[in-house]
């Protein structure tokens, strides 16, 4: 796993206590391949590993992500920074049926923590990225943020924030494309994943296709391994299909 | 023109004092198949045509909004609604160059304007809809808001606020296109018009492309004619050509 990075990983999970951020914190971990794995969240958690070292963050406050951002810096370069955040509900919000369900403090919310959190994550991360090997900053975003995918309609504000996070992580790669050529941006489609976000909604989905979030996490390390300079701002399933915006 | 509609047709303007809005009021009140005009601004002004009738309100407060949808009500249903407002630069905010220009404050500023404004109304207005015979809810997005034509990078925020607005507007004609066969939701793409909004990034239009508003309005007033149940959800440039997304 992660053949196509050079020895010694160091990695960057951010939003590591959620349940897909938590199992690829368990799996870079796990790897011989890596060296280190920060873990970033708002709260903090300990884990067993000497290889995971923690770090409280909050995205929504600029001053922090940078003081994260520096802290990082020191330690040096990374070669895989992969932001796992994303809200769907909780928080007083739920995505929204029908249009009556529209209000503006949900969308505020929704773009808050699945847009410019990840965008304002990325602006301060992205120049930590190795400029002499392979270096991949990936962020979850979904299926259900392809506009031309969306043939059900409904939750307005996820889909929308996540389509709006697929263009940032657009132009954050056309515009590192230009100077870094083997610096990879893209955007994951985690499947359907057993965690608090589906949790409501697993009615719907098919027999084998609600995974967990360790077959979730080893997939979507298995496209970032996969993916080379070609691929950069483009929106990855976890089966390494891209997926159309 | 607007032949594809009834007789007496009732239209809206959102954003009816912008450059491309004016000119959406001018030619629709000038038009034999007009009957009446709702401009709706923030600022408010008068026309010296009879058919227009002019209501303020501010996107940014749906309490406001629902109050001129209550007004609009009172009307009656309407054939043609179009949400002409948009936020380049201007009101302390300049589209970001690099990945260092994001703030928080941008993107919130950028979005309350480019997505949430227009979303919230078309939530309150898309209900006003005609349901019997041909009727269009359009609102102005921007082919720099197509994930897949991005070739530039660069105006972060105002390429993600329109990407979200097109998922939006694909979500409401999704929604209401179960119920009302006959109306149509779309996105245009006015081109490069001669406004302030464009004013500071003109130097590089090619000869030719740098519209009047009048020419702008005329054309997307043509797309509105143009387009049936088959296009709805879908993005329009100003010549009748689909965007991808």
């Amino acid at each position: 796993m992660l053949d196509s990075f050079k020895d010694d990983i160091r990695a960057v999970v951010v939003g590591s206590t959620g349940g897909i951020g938590a199992a690829l914190v368990e799996q870079l971990a796990a790897s011989d391949r890596v060296a280190t794995v920060h873990a970033l969240s708002r709260r903090g958690a300990s884990h067993p590993s000497p290889k995971v070292r923690n770090l409280t963050f909050d995205f929504t406050d600029e001053a922090s992500v940078e003081a994260a951002a520096e802290a990082l810096r020191e330690v040096g370069r990374f070669d895989l920074i992969i932001v796992a955040t994303g809200l769907l509900q909780g928080e007083g919000i739920a995505p929204e049926k029908t249009m009556r369900n529209l209000t503006l403090e949900q969308m505020r919310h929704s773009f808050e923590i699945n847009t410019f959190g990840p965008t304002i994550t990325a602006k301060h991360f992205v120049p930590l990225l190795d400029r002499d090997s392979k270096a991949v900053f990936a962020a979850l975003s979904a299926r259900v943020g392809s506009i031309s995918d969306n043939r059900m309609g409904g939750w307005y504000s996820y889909r929308a924030s996540k389509a709006a996070l697929n263009m940032m992580l657009k132009c954050f790669a056309i515009e590192i494309g230009r100077r870094f050529k083997q610096q990879v941006v893209i955007g994951l489609h985690p499947g359907t994943v057993d965690t608090g976000l589906s949790k409501p909604f697993q009615g719907n989905v098919p027999d084998g296709k609600l995974f967990t979030p360790e077959f979730s996490a080893e997939r979507l390390l298995a496209v970032c391994d996969q993916v080379g300079a070609e691929d950069t701002g483009s929106l990855f399933a976890w089966d390494g299909q891209r997926v159309e915006f």
